[in-house]
């Protein structure tokens, strides 16, 4: 049991503040968002559930512009680019499988 | 992409609310509890990452009780006995892998 205050975290892109959690199969993420910071586009073989818990994010995915608030899901297939800017600051949760082991903090 | 207010939930033990996403890998929850409501002892093959967003959780997890609060994370690895009860109204955020076919809604 670990309560997010308690969970050492980085800068995962200038304006992304991530921390993570791992278990065998499954790596959630917490991620800060500074407003108006974007992350270019990028994919990853992961599987990517995506829930907006505060703010405002703008997405494109696979190619496809959306703008997701707290409260909304989306599901990122593996290897599906993606990139983002934040409308506001935000608080973005991440579950990722498999687990992201470039996401391991010593 | 999907809002919470457009998913169609189902009450999975009598006071739990949950309401699901499911990729191929990844099932993500959000369950709302009423205050005082128990949830039985059980296990499932899944790996289960919980995090709460609000309230607080008593939770016996491999015979280790704890109570988590919001901000709280906990990885329930397959096969793990547990069983909950809600000591306030929670809205509690769960990912499983592999995907719960249990959980899907016609």
């Amino acid at each position: 049991m670990q309560h997010l205050d308690n969970i050492k975290g980085k800068e995962i892109v200038p304006g992304y503040f991530g921390r993570f959690v791992h278990g065998e199969k499954i790596t959630l993420s917490i991620v800060d968002i500074k407003k108006g910071s974007p992350l270019p586009e990028h994919r990853h073989p992961h599987e990517q559930v995506t829930f907006i818990l505060e703010g405002e994010l703008e997405m494109i995915i696979g190619g496809e512009k959306m703008v997701l608030t707290a409260g909304t899901t989306h599901v990122i297939p593996g290897n599906t680019p993606h990139s983002a800017i934040a409308l506001t600051d935000c608080r973005v949760l991440d579950a990722f499988s498999p687990v992201r082991e470039d996401y391991r903090i010593d």
